[in-house]
């Protein structure tokens, strides 16, 4: 763990390239130095990186950053395939560590506290979404924890793969203690965007759940539907998904290629939770489903999906929803939820020099379910190591 | 109007065509000879028909109708579009009228109520859909009024554009004296059809309902929300409709073909009754809803819809659902609410004579905004006039 230390303003802005790091100039004001992994280009892959933090302000959390969990989006982003993207560009939204700094109006941590960053650190804190607890929908757009105009000071946020971070206390979340903090890192992305649409449908007991995909979301949805005391049933297209899907909890597993198994499950379902972000056809899901059933799309395909058929909606009032992440209070609430259920993601823990690899195996699903940036294998930023 | 009057066993089976009339055959004991108007095939149009209704059961209501809206999905299925449609077929599921004649163990009905049949006159009764009020979405399938197997005796169901109907005491509805029998019609299908979804979303006082298509159901969408309390913003392609719909009560119109009013209205809707039957891109709409709106498709389109972008539904957590008319008791509710509130249907009445024309010109959307039948028109049954 290498969670930097304050720098001097002179050496701040711009901050020299070390030997074997590319600099990131910051428009911020400068704090710490943080050594992190990005990329530079959308081919560049991911190359050690030295980061300027902000001093903590009044409101402001220092973390010194743990694990940091590797998103599919982290792969799309840092490779451009989004579009519009700014480089360097350090990833990372699933961040765990322990809190080494604290602005003078932080009441809430202190030093040494175990918390999480989670995909988002500012929001406008004013319109209704914000007021309501979802900072996700603010409706002048949540600030991303890495890639987003920082409205701050107009600067990029920078994310995870990163020795430190400074986040404001708003946006800043705590990891109970009897949570492993490795295995905690993805509950900040991929344990709440599962988590708030099962609660929002309001699963209860008795209910069943339909996962679509189990890669790192449909795992956690697994976990957490079970937890929740649902009946869970996983869609895959993959033969070789059966078994861990069972081994992960599920009740039971459907091949949504078995036309025949397909109709067996017509009309079965309470809810789904699709996490696929290939386009696919949903029609066949809707028929699974019961009367005043849902599917919340949780993956975002780059290429359109296939047409609904509405007469499956309106033939048992089923509504095909979408969902983003969870507000900053559902956030906290799943932690607690997860802490108090013993709900972990399952990882694969990789250093810094085996992210590019960790990538291209994401992309082929070649992960079980989630791989977590152990940040004690990021170089030092190469000004403290010269110190 | 005619009533029509018990036929005697012998003449029942078959019915012998009367001289300007076709026959038809029906599968079920025999009570009156009603005068209908059907189609004989899908290219026949509508022409006069001699049904026979059965006797009343134990648990039937025998009503005289007097009046029978004509809906869009009339045209549909008597022109065949909808495929598999059994001949001749009697539409119509928008009728008012008395009870004539009721069975022993009907006591909520008394001869000469005032009573209405909406779209289905059976369902299994003891599905969880029909246990919770929700018939139409019976599991084993509601029976349509009309063209429908009908589950009592293989037969097919014969709607409304006819002098009577027998239906089981359980799938008539009162309509208050206080509402005009034939604008009460048609909220029968495109009253309660709208009505439900404004209900199931929990419009109140001050939220902002989108209307999109200003026919029979939007026009009733309209009156409906206002009632309701909100605030309602209909979408039209169509600039000729902009005064109608501020008439009936609109407190604002969209051109949905003008991109600046569109992005003009991003953000600003909590529920949309989207009414169009026809394909039509639902993104745009989408882009006018708050965080947590909804969008309700009432229309089924023969064709395939644009695709759906999932972004839209994921940035605000926004649900594309269906709704198919509504339960009986909420129907009743629907009726209750409409006497309360004054809302009737705007209606042009037609004989039975200027039924195919009705019919083009509901093709043509030249309705303001829904035709009833006057039953009156109809010819009396051959056998009862001749004797």
């Amino acid at each position: 763990m290498t969670p930097g230390r304050p720098v001097p303003p002179a050496l701040a802005k711009p901050i020299a390239p070390a030997a074997d790091n590319t600099s990131v100039e910051t428009k911020t004001e400068t704090g710490l130095l943080a050594a992190a992994y990005g990329a530079v280009s959308g081919d560049s892959g991911l190359v050690p990186l030295t980061l300027a933090r902000r001093t903590p302000g009044a409101d402001d959390v220092e973390i010194a950053i743990e694990f940091c969990g590797l998103c599919h989006s982290d792969v799309h982003a840092t490779r451009g395939e989004w579009g519009g993207q700014a480089y360097p560009l350090v990833p990372g939204h699933e961040i765990v560590g322990t809190v080494s700094r604290v602005g003078a109006d932080v009441t809430e941590f202190t030093v040494g506290d175990r918390v999480g960053v989670g995909c988002m650190v500012d929001s406008c804190r004013e319109c209704d979404s914000c007021l309501d607890g979802l900072e996700q929908y603010c409706e002048k757009g949540m600030t991303g924890t890495y890639g987003a105009n920082d409205r701050r000071n107009g600067g990029t946020t920078q994310g995870g793969y990163s020795s430190s971070i400074v986040v404001d206390r708003r946006y800043v979340l705590r990891v109970p203690e009897s949570l492993d903090p490795a295995a905690a890192a993805p509950l900040l992305c991929a344990g709440v965007t599962t988590f708030s649409p099962l609660r929002h449908f309001g699963v209860e007991e008795g209910d069943v759940v339909g996962v679509v995909g189990l890669g790192g979301l449909g795992h956690m949805a697994v976990k957490l539907a079970k937890a929740m005391g649902a009946q869970v049933v996983v869609f895959t297209t993959s033969e070789a998904k059966v078994a861990a899907a069972l081994e992960l909890g599920a009740d039971e597993v459907v091949l949504s290629r078995d036309e025949a198994a397909m109709a067996a499950a017509n009309r079965t379902v309470d809810l789904i939770i699709d996490t696929v972000a290939a386009p696919h056809d949903l029609n066949p899901y809707f028929r699974t489903l019961r009367v005043d059933g849902a599917l919340f799309q949780l993956g975002l395909p780059s290429e359109a999906m296939p047409p609904v058929s509405p007469g499956a909606l309106i033939r048992r009032r089923i509504a095909y929803a979408g969902s983003l992440i969870g507000g900053i209070a559902e956030t906290q609430e799943m932690l607690d939820f997860c802490a108090e259920h013993g709900v972990v993601a399952d990882i694969e823990m990789v250093g810094a020099g085996q992210l590019n690899e960790a990538y291209d195996r994401m992309v082929a699903g070649d992960v079980k379910y989630r791989f977590v940036l152990d940040t004690g294998t990021l170089q030092a930023p190469a000004e403290e190591a010269d110190a």
